[in-house]
């Protein structure tokens, strides 16, 4: 059971997880690089700390790191002298896993690590934003390597499962910024040039007259702060770059049929999505009774990977090896 | 003042539009290819006729095509004996414009059509789905070309802007089609090819887990009917590829971008879209007041497709040959 956690960071993310920690029985104690919302903090029963070595010396079960990316090499610095590693396993919040992961390796720090990103947030950000309410329902990927000591792996896992109350998958941090490129990076940047096509339209008022539903959907994201969207995108870029080569050729070779005019290549293209659209239609509705897998000691990342391949979530462990899944999002 | 309005095929559109006009005191007599909506459809004070020919012989001010694409060769060439030119103005709700008026000249019924496309819709179908809500707030394009009957236009314009209480804007039909293209034809296609992707991806069941609001929204007219999508992006085939040539183009280039690292690419791209942001941003507040444009008797299509291309909606007609119009949509 985990007793004291760490939070470094008082943001959205930050600031809703300390929250619902309090609010569900565990001890916080948390760092913001400004104490700006510790007064409120502190009302929510949040204990806050002055320094990252404040936070560290009560050697907390696992310090969370909530700050924003840009800042992770800093904090990881003034943490590496004063976290007691025996204690205290360092997790992150950060929507890009491979990056942090390295981050912590300069910081001499990958023992003590086990990744984490949890599925939720809001456009809006600061302390002032947070609500327990955000984690309501949420599913964590928690990110490994072949070194992740699997006790350090069980206590982030029982956070989230127990503690915060929510659903995880296991990945390795390839496969997570992968995935994470293909349902929020790379539509970024899609939906950026989309509206970057109509701005340089001479029909643009036009357009933007005659623009609704699904022009609202489509561009939604990319009316929210560039510098923030760029940011994320930098951060994955390797695996944006190589979805944006392959959605430019399926547009293009789309494009390409409808000048031929190929009605069998068109049948596929609008095919090809037609798992998504069934899984969707399935909706949350999922008639499938929650099973236990059995851990093993030797290859239980590669298991647990394969188990989130089979669209399982991990709902909660029922021994250290053993823990009950369902299938939820089978494609 | 138009008196009766005859509506052929009572769906989704058809079906909002007839109710709205009834519930604002016009007399609607409708006819659709299958009777199973007129029950409902009379309870809601709507005349329910048996064929065609019934709906012409009421002598409608105005008969609005509201059936699907694929059926307007067909209703064309039903009404083209039966309809009475003189009293009749045809017009229609497609979504898209040149391939309508190619096949109302087809019928030889040229003379006696306006175009129209109203900016309203859901994912849904059906009377079943129908509300006279769906036209709130709605702008309508009227598409006209350079033969088109001052008076007829006056018809439907005064329809759109006094029966219906909506706002228009006048178009040719290729503006029209290029627009509709930019905001809905083309990113329909790119939002199927969204889907397309990640149902290709051996990590599909990962990133379905770990996708959030961004990814739903991108994805959303993806769900709907793909072959009403399809329908619709083959309606408007040349326009649609031409599109998909430049944002394929536009990702290619941005990928190269993120590979080289180039910084001021980078810039240039999320600072493409910011007229679009900054449009967004100012919302529907608008401290600019209504204006009068006099309408010459020769070239008024010009003149108002150049009001259009300003971001001016036109609110009403104040004279014959006078209108009230606001700037609404000027990035």
């Amino acid at each position: 059971m985990v007793n004291t956690i760490g939070i470094v960071g008082l943001g959205l993310i930050g600031g809703s997880l300390a929250r619902r920690l309090v609010g569900r029985g565990c001890r916080v104690v948390a760092w913001n690089h400004r104490p700006h919302p510790y007064a409120d903090a502190r009302r929510d029963g949040i204990e806050c700390v002055d320094t990252l070595a404040q936070l560290a010396q009560e050697r907390p079960d696992i310090i969370m790191l909530c700050n924003p990316l840009r800042a992770m090499p800093q904090v990881l610095a003034d943490l590496k002298d004063v976290i007691d590693r025996d204690a205290t396993t360092l997790s992150d919040v950060g929507s890009v896993k491979a990056m942090v992961r390295s981050q912590v390796a300069d910081a001499g720090l990958a023992d003590c690590y086990v990744g984490a990103h949890p599925m939720a947030g809001t456009e809006l950000s600061g302390f002032s934003a947070s609500d327990p309410g955000l984690y309501d329902g949420a599913l964590w990927a928690i990110t490994v390597d072949e070194h992740t000591n699997y006790q350090r792996f069980l206590a982030v896992a029982n956070l989230i499962t127990e503690q915060v109350g929510n659903r995880a998958i296991v990945l390795d941090d390839a496969t997570h910024d992968r995935a994470a490129a293909m349902i929020s990076h790379m539509p970024h940047a899609v939906s950026t040039a989309l509206i970057g096509e109509l701005s340089a339209s001479p029909d643009r008022n036009i357009a933007a007259a005659l623009a609704a539903g699904s022009w609202r959907d489509m561009t939604r994201v990319a009316l929210t702060d560039p510098e923030r969207t760029r940011a994320m995108i930098e951060e994955d870029a390797s695996n944006v770059e190589s979805l944006l080569r392959e959605l430019s050729g399926r547009l293009l070779a789309f494009a390409d049929d409808l000048h031929r005019g190929d009605d069998e290549a068109m049948t596929r293209f609008f095919a090809e999505g037609q798992p998504f659209r069934d899984y969707k239609s399935r909706g949350a509705v999922n008639d499938a009774e929650p099973f236990a897998l059995d851990i093993d000691e030797a290859g239980w990342q590669g298991e647990l990977l394969e188990s989130a391949r089979r669209g399982e979530h991990i709902i909660r462990f029922t021994a250290p090896r053993q823990v009950l899944v369902e299938v939820r999002s089978a494609l």
